[in-house]
């Protein structure tokens, strides 16, 4: 194995932890193979193979995307354009991607995500969730998470993401009984979508029971669209995360405190159907551990930037620069139930991001612009 | 001259008038030498000496950035983090940046704006004005606009960018004396911030009356931190444009109409100061010409992405994604009194971006997103 020595790093975000400040200024990072090997001052950097000279540039750790939608077919421009015009537009929904998605061939989904993993990748995402969610048959589902599965661990089945059509229970029986057995050698994780007009907490509970006997982690969309029992539901099952969160009252707040849940916000939700964002700094004030992910889907928020993210949740949702690159990386990570990524500090995963710009502020302070020059996952740029 | 023929184009935005429609699809464009030789349906397109297939992808023009000031030194990213915590920043201002300005060599100078410049090609950005006002004094101007003319025709004298220190009137008798008489070789417009703490409008008007003198063409700021009488003091002078337009009465749209004297809005600025956005729907509705641009700037907005103001412009300012496109490329083009670039018609110069997606709305639809493939300039990618 060769060991690299990133070098000329002008400041250095670390979330290592108590061994090492959150902020290196003048740094050093030494990979040896796969992993991180040692971080700290450029002054006390060991010996290394290899020097890369970063002139003076920010290191983070890679983005971990915890949420998102990307194993899907077609896109929704016209109906983004309708609703942005404030005009109705009958033709559009989920179902017009999930049509698009059973009718696409394996060939043409695999390729299609492969295509927004590497923008990911550009963009500095090291560790991107995919769910299913738009076959929503069990060979849809199935195909969907093995597809998935070709570029992530972290796959999760989300059949219960709308109930197709017919009876809702039928479904959910669907769902907990062939289409799980389908789905579950491809998923490490479960999903429901607990919403007015999708699944209801008992399902969700059903849903989530289901799959935890087949050994999948449970995880949960809820309170985006109207203040729902999913949040309160997450806290008491003691899941790694909650997604969305939008519409909290106090005990929503409470709750996920107790319950050490993260709350997962998705800002480019409200940017690309203009919500109102949720506050995370009322969730942060009160002791409650926030990720950001880019929840990346054709009909809600089609960006699979984490960088936009940041800018939105220091613009929109109260978070500092510091703050929202936490939520982005360690605290996403967490959210995935993972130790290994998110942080920069020895025995870590090498997963991190240069930036090109003199420190990690600029990813808020300068909206939009592509800085991210570098990603490297386990070691390899 | 070699002819090039872009074909495979599933969509191309021409802006080009009567002739030919806004948004052709299935489409082929010839470029011949530096110019747009030809543009219509791919099955129509005629013989070339080479041939580009752009695979599907979206042909626009490439983007006027009418507004930016990248003439500058040093950064102010602390100022923006206390500002988005709303923390109180004792240090910050427009005067750290003059400082850095004077402070810095020529050659840093230079390297930062080609800096920038090249950042904002990479999104798309083919033509870009740039103003002086860090300097603020005679050798600091007008070497700032012998710079910045290093890059571009279109460079701005906004030496009344705000009184550095002093007296008020001696000030303008300096900006429209000596400091006019070195930056007139460099520069081919002048500029005023006209604003309450800046340069009321006898101010602005004396500065402007000066520099048309010397063969400047005048533009202003106004309206951007309160209502002020620089928008009607715009439309009075027949300006092209006047820049900001965040504040703006019933008699402000009217006069802008009558006068023809083109908005340019800044939504970067909004974003990254947190105030109001204008409104573009009312200007629009209203009759008048909305340009959409950077005003990269360190103080209060650090991004070069006309991308990124597109999709602000859609989910803030109600413009649909044709119209925010169109602001910022051929009404962009208009607010610099350019005839040439904008559009995508026989006889203007090559100048156009190649958008990864099926179709221009996903520039807004996609926010954050590096989705520019290629950028074209005179005929050259
Ligand atoms: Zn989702
Ligand atoms: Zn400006």
């Amino acid at each position: 194995m060769t060991s690299t020595l990133l070098t000329g790093i002008g400041e250095l975000v670390s979330f290592a932890g108590s061994d090492l400040p959150d902020v290196i200024e003048q740094a050093a990072l030494l990979i040896d193979g796969s992993t991180v090997a040692w971080v700290g001052r450029a002054l006390d950097a060991p010996d290394a193979d290899e020097q890369v000279d970063l002139g003076g540039r920010t290191v983070i750790p890679g983005f971990v995307d915890s949420h998102s939608h990307l194993v899907f077919a077609g896109d929704r421009a016209a109906e983004f354009a309708a609703r942005m015009a404030g005009e109705p537009y009958a033709a559009g929904g989920i179902r017009t991607t999930v049509a698009a998605t059973r009718a696409a061939t394996d060939e043409q989904l695999t390729a299609h995500v492969a295509r927004l993993v590497q923008e990911m990748r550009r963009q500095g995402t090291t560790t991107v969730e995919i769910k299913s969610g738009y076959g929503l048959t069990t060979r849809d589902e199935a195909r969907s998470l093995a597809i998935a599965r070709q570029f992530t661990e972290e796959t999760t089945f989300l059949g219960a993401h709308v109930v197709p059509d017919g009876d809702p229970a039928a479904y959910v029986d669907l769902v907990t009984g062939p289409m799980l057995d389908a789905a579950a050698p491809y998923a490490r994780w479960i999903d429901v979508f607990c919403e007015t007009g999708a699944f209801d907490a008992d399902q969700a509970r059903t849903v989530l029971a289901a799959g935890a006997a087949r050994g999948l982690l449970p995880r949960l969309h809820a309170n985006q669209l109207g203040h729902g029992p999913g949040v309160k539901l997450a806290a008491e099952l003691g899941l790694h995360a909650v997604d969305h969160c939008t519409y909290l009252d106090d005990s929503d707040v409470d709750a996920l405190r107790d319950s050490g849940t993260i709350a997962t916000l998705l800002p480019g939700v409200e940017f690309s159907t203009r919500q109102p964002y949720p506050d995370a700094r009322r969730l942060l004030d009160a002791g409650v551990l926030v990720a950001l992910a880019s929840d990346c889907n054709p009909g809600s928020s089609f960006t699979s930037s984490l960088p936009f993210c940041i800018a939105l949740a220091v613009r929109e949702m109260g978070m500092t620069p510091l703050e929202a690159l936490r939520a982005a990386t360690v605290t996403g990570a967490a959210a995935l139930g993972r130790a290994d990524i998110g942080t920069l500090a020895p025995g870590q995963r090498a997963d991190l991001v240069v930036v090109d710009a003199p420190s990690h502020v600029h990813v808020a302070y300068r909206p939009g612009v592509p800085l991210i020059a570098q990603t490297w996952v386990a070691g390899r740029q």
